[in-house]
Formats: structure tokens, sequence, C-alpha cells
């Protein structure tokens, strides 16, 4: 939580974060600024001390409403320095780099970087400035850092946000099944009134337009993927492909609040009509997969035995899975879910590989994803939710829609 | 133009290009893989070869698709790295990174880094790299990178990009005038059928929709500004706000093709019903200078010139500009305009401190967008429009919409 902010950063003998980039779209400032519309924007934290926010001098009404201490950058007078050093920009930059730390009363010590930013320019400022804070270290975090272990358990408030957008996201799920189920088969694909077929891309537009609606972003455009495709997790789906019966539909939708906010994320999958004898012993497998790891799930437990776990029931069932062999396209090929928040994918993450550290701790907001792709075959499943650590022991499903494997569809 | 990336890179004695970062909502990625939707890919180019791609297995088709040369990050085998490196995840990215340079054949020279991602991760995974890569040279580039001068010109099929999201854009600001007119007045402000009154964030969400029905997103949201708000130029607009008759609303809308594609850029400056004297005034003065301005521009010219023509202009009537007083927040206060593509604002800049190289180059595309602003007296007017540099010589409006001031309104 960000009330941890302060001990995490004394725990990595951090005296300051720093913080750049835009207001929105970019987690580490949407989380300490609270998402404030700015198109470019400084923030110096420094351990046990309220943040500073540098902003745009035209952007003083929005640095304002963030509530921070603020400052412009008005103030620095860029295009002086400029001039002073004989269009220099970048020199500039190192300059207002260390008046922005002079004004945080910041002279030395060790400085972790974040933001959402163009990595070629960044590294070209963070050199610059380099002479000029002399007693300054860069702190470049790998993998787990301050930012995201504060991120990593969330507050009342954020799991209200997050069950908002949660909400949103099953409601559209809804819509699209109504939808799909007032569309009759012709030959064994969906095809709308005038006869014609309905395909991926049309559902994927109403699917844009019904979050839209609720004022919702969708910057990963989500899964539809049916057949092959819903065997390959990652595959978005094809436009131009057809609505087919008795074929699998991986359904997997994670859409976040306007801005570059919150994310939900939740699967369902799908056959049109019926269900082969095939897709539905793969969905039983993993509905019981799902099952027996949601009712596992307790505070304090490390990750990784969640992913051991799943594992183990998907083998005994005789499934391949990415333990047995790294190099499996069938079976069980990803882990069993991720954080969720202002990250699509934070922590902490379910890998077998992660550290005894990373654990269920109160206020975890996960995703529970088990699945089974056999690409070959054209089949793939996967049933996942966002489920919150409550701190009071259960494990809840923020929004909730039911897993049913088969949509009924008109005859 | 991308064709240029090689000389470019030469001139400046780049022996590769390196991208990190997902294929959407990644400038440099989508530039060089078309946008494919990968959520965590590296791309190495080096001078005078194709570009590599590496990419998550799972994304294997994804990747495909670019028609680039694809090597799976699998090939590396990670886990195994890490089990090697006794758990140091960071350790086993430097081997990952060697190992994908050497697949690239590079293994000494200049490395130009790009790519939009979070910069302390970033930071560490190239520190990381350094001692396994000890002839390679990482170069952060400020300002105008070789890939945003690539950028600077666009090709024809970029061009037809932008003109496309522009129709899509001009339709909308079409269906929000349209919108407006369709209310009526009481006691000067628009109001509903039921009589309750219609706000910013009602106008807003309805952009946002008629957007997404188009296959548009709207990441930054737009400015929807009426008042004082129109007379901050960077000022969103309020949600609660009421839609007043005779106020000046600053309406700027940059919209982008959906998965972080091309964006379009334009501002209409509208007052509903009827329009005082004042805002008239300002309008047409901005007005004027718009269109001085359009008449002005030839290929070859330096960018800084306009900008000065533009304070010229304004402070022949009267008005306070940045380039007489660096603080001032009255009369003319930002630059003439930007370039616009994969980046809302790229190069060039209308910028008073330009270097004279900074010129408009035949298939640049460029906003032109002068305005006053006046925020104590609750006034704001700004005329934008996407203008592309033809390179047979004219100056071509992308997609153009009446620049009317007053917007009738049903009484």
């Amino acid at each position: 939580m960000k009330s941890d902010l302060d001990a995490l950063m004394k725990s990595q003998h951090l005296d300051a974060i720093f913080v750049a980039g835009p207001g929105q779209h970019n987690p580490a400032m949407v989380y300490l600024t609270g998402g404030a519309h700015l198109t470019g924007a400084f923030l110096i934290k420094r351990a046990g001390q309220p943040a500073l926010l540098f902003h745009n001098p035209m952007e003083r009404d929005e640095a304002a409403r963030t509530g921070l201490q603020t400052c412009s950058l008005g103030k620095f007078e860029l295009q002086k320095l400029i001039a002073d050093f004989e269009g220099d920009v970048l020199r500039a930059y190192g300059e207002i780099y260390r008046r922005m730390f002079t004004e945080a009363g910041l002279q030395q010590g060790r400085v972790a970087i974040y933001g959402l930013y163009e990595i070629g320019n960044m590294y070209a400022m963070l050199s610059a400035a380099k002479p000029l804070l002399p007693d300054i270290e860069w702190v470049g975090e790998f993998g787990r850092s301050v930012m995201l272990a504060a991120m990593e358990t969330k507050s009342p408030e954020e799991v209200e946000r997050i069950r908002k957008i949660g909400k949103i996201t099953t409601e559209v799920i809804g819509q699209v099944a109504d939808f799909l189920s007032a569309h009759k088969a012709h030959d064994e694909v969906l095809v709308g009134q005038d006869g014609s077929p309905l395909r991926i891309g049309d559902v994927k537009r109403c699917i844009n337009l019904w979050l839209a609606e609720r004022g919702a972003e969708n910057p990963e455009g989500g899964i539809f993927a049916i057949g092959r495709d819903a065997g390959i997790p990652h595959s978005a789906g094809e436009a131009d492909d057809l609505l087919r019966l008795g074929q699998t539909i991986v359904f997997d939708i994670f859409p976040r609040e306007a801005g570059g906010g919150y994310y939900y994320d939740i699967t369902r999958t799908w056959c049109l009509g019926y269900a082969p004898d095939e897709a539905l012993a793969l969905y039983e497998d993993v509905r019981f997969v799902y099952e027996e790891v949601r009712k596992s799930l307790r505070l304090d437990t490390a990750c990784r035995d969640y992913q051991h776990l799943t594992c183990d029931l998907f083998e005994a069932r005789g499934h391949p899975t990415l333990r047995a062999n790294p190099s499996t396209q069938d079976g069980y090929v990803h882990s069993l879910g991720h954080g969720v928040g202002l990250n699509i994918h934070e922590y902490p993450m379910f890998s077998a590989t992660a550290s005894d550290e990373v654990r269920l701790r109160p206020g975890t907001v996960v995703t529970v994803e088990p699945g089974l792709y056999y690409p070959k075959r054209g089949l793939g499943v996967r049933l996942e939710d966002t489920v919150w650590a409550r701190p009071d022991g259960p494990f809840e499903t923020l929004a909730d829609f039911p897993q049913d494997l088969i949509l009924p569809v008109r005859t």
C-alpha cells in the first residue's frame, strides 16, 4: 500500500524516488498523483516526506488538484537556460534536474527512478544530470521495485475502484453473451438477420463500444479467439474469423479505467450451441483445477506453491505442463496468475521460480487463471477471475460472471 | 521516412538501434513492426540490415505477421538461465541481452535505445548487460533522435492513415456540434428534454463513445473547456461545468488509431448561441493569424520563422506573447504547432528556439494552432488544423471542419 512506501524505501536504502512522465497512462505517476491530466511532469518524494510535484506552468490547476505540494517548472526558466548554454537543450535539462533536487532539498543519496518514458530520452537526461548532481546515485530497480512492492497490496479505496471496473467488465461480458445468443446459426456459423456471417472483428467492435459507453478503455484490445487461436494463449483472435458452433472461444477481457487507471481481468471460455466431448473434457479439467486452487488460497502462503499445485493437478490428469517440459506448446503453458492494479501484470506473480517471499498478503489482488491449450487440435480453455485477499481472511472474486461453457444460440 | 533510417543512423555513427517494449502503444515499436499485438518484445536493427524481432514464444503468430525476421525468446531459455545464475533474474536478463546481440551478429558499436518502457527497469537491464557486452555503447539520444528524425516525414501510406483518423475525428466534431445544437437553452445554459442541464462530462462521454464506434481511441481524453478553463491552454475542462451560452469553448480533440497508432489533432472554438464582442474580437484576431500563417507556409523554411511571424502578428494587434514576456499567462502563450504521427507531439516543433535545421520538409505533417488566452476574463480561442507538406509543394489540411465561432442552439 502507498502507506508502506517509506518503510519499503528504508529497506532498500533509498533516499528518494523520482517519477517522470505524464500524469495518466503512467502507473507510477497515476499511483502518486491519482491520475492528474498532466502532459509532462516530474515528482520527487524523499523518504519520510510528502511528494513534490513539478508541473508544466500551463497545467497549474490540474497539478493543484492532486493535493500534493507543487512547483511550476516555469520557475526554472528553461528558455533562459537554453540561451545561457548556447542552445544546448540537454545541458539545460541537466540544470533543471539539479534545480528540482535543490527545490526538494536533496543533494545526495540513492534515488530510485520510475515512469513509463522513452528510454533513450531518459537515459540522456539522467546522464546529463549526473555531473551536476555528483552525489546522487540513480537506482534502476529490477523486478519487484519499491513502487511495485507498495502497489502489491491494495487499500480499500483501490479495491473499490477495481471492483467498479470489474462490474463494468462483467456487464459487457453479459452483453456479448446476449448478443451472440440472439444470433442464429446457419451451416454451423452465426449469421445476422440478413444471413451474412458474424465475424470476430464485429464482436470486438461491440466490446470496445460497450466498454466506452461505460467510460472504460481497452488499451490492449483483449482476446476473443476461436479454434486454433483459442489454443494459443496470447493469440488475440482474427478479425475475419467466423463464429463456428462447437469450437472453444477464449474470451479474455482486461479493460481499465479511462486515463490509465485500474484494470480488471477475467476470462471465460464458450462453445456456441454445443460442446464436443473433447472440449467438454478439457473444460471440466480446467474447472476442477480452478475450484481446487480457489479453495486452497490462504493468506501468507507462497505464490509459487499454487503454481506447483496447478501443475500437479494438471499432470495427474495427463496434461503436459511447462514444468515437466519447458518447451511444450500443449497442455498448461503459462503461470497461474498475476497481480492486477495500475498494471495489468504486476506483483505478486504465481511463477514457479518466484522466491519464497512472494506471498499472498492481505490486500493483494490477483488473477487465478488455469488453462489448457491444444493448438493442433484447435482447442483452448481458460477460466480466470480477479480475486482480492481480504485482510479478514477469505478470498473474494471482485466481479463474477457464470463460468458455463455452452452459450446457447437461436435455432 | 522509415527509408531514411539507415542514412540517419550513419550520420549519427550508430551501428544499431535497439527497441524494447510492447508492439502497441509504443511509438518506436509500432513504427518498425506496424503495430503487432506483442506484449513484450525486443528489436535490433543493424545499420544497413533488416530488423530482427525477438518475441515471446506464445506470440509467434503475431510476430510472424509483421513480415520481419523473427526469433523466439524461448530459444534463450530464461528459466534455465535463472537456475544457472542461482535465481539472479537480472543477471539472466543480462545474458538474454548478450544472446540477442549475438543472434543479431553485433558484438561492438554504438547502439541507440528506444521504447516506451519503465525507466528503472530498463536502466537496471542495460546496466546488467553492460559487462556482458563490453564493446557495446548504449546511446540515449536527446530531442530529435534518429527515430524521431525518420518519423518527421511521412510516407504516402502514413499520410493516408492520418487522413483516415482525421476523417473520423471531424465526423465526431460534426456529431458533437449537431448534438449541442439540438439542445435548447434555459436561463443561458443548455438543457435536455427533461429540463436538466447538460454538463461537460456528458459531452465528453459522447465524444469517447462516438470515437469508439468508429474504432478510434482517445488516450489523452482531449480538451472541451469553457470559460476560464478555455483560457488555460492545457485545462481539459471540468466534468460538472454547465454549457453556458456566449462563453468560449475550446474543443481540442486528438484521438488515434486503436492500439496506439497514428494521431489526428484539431481544435475549434465555439460560442453557443451568440458571441459577446470581446470573444468575437479574439476570434477574429486568431482567425486572421491562422490565415496569414497558413498562406505563408513554404517547403524548406525554418519552423521557428513561423513562431516569430505569429508573435509579430499577435503583438501588432496588442496581445502579450511568451516571446515578449516569458512569464505571461495572457495572450499567445504556447508555440504555433508540432509534428503529428505516432506521437501526438513530435518533430518538427514550431519553437522560437528551434535550430535553423528544423524545417518544413516534404512529407512533414504538422499542426498549425494559433491561440489567445485571457483566463481572468474567462476567454480562450484556438484554431488548429493538421496539415501535410505535400512533396509537390502545397500544404494540405488532411481533414477539415468549418471554423465558425457561433454554434446555434434551439430557442
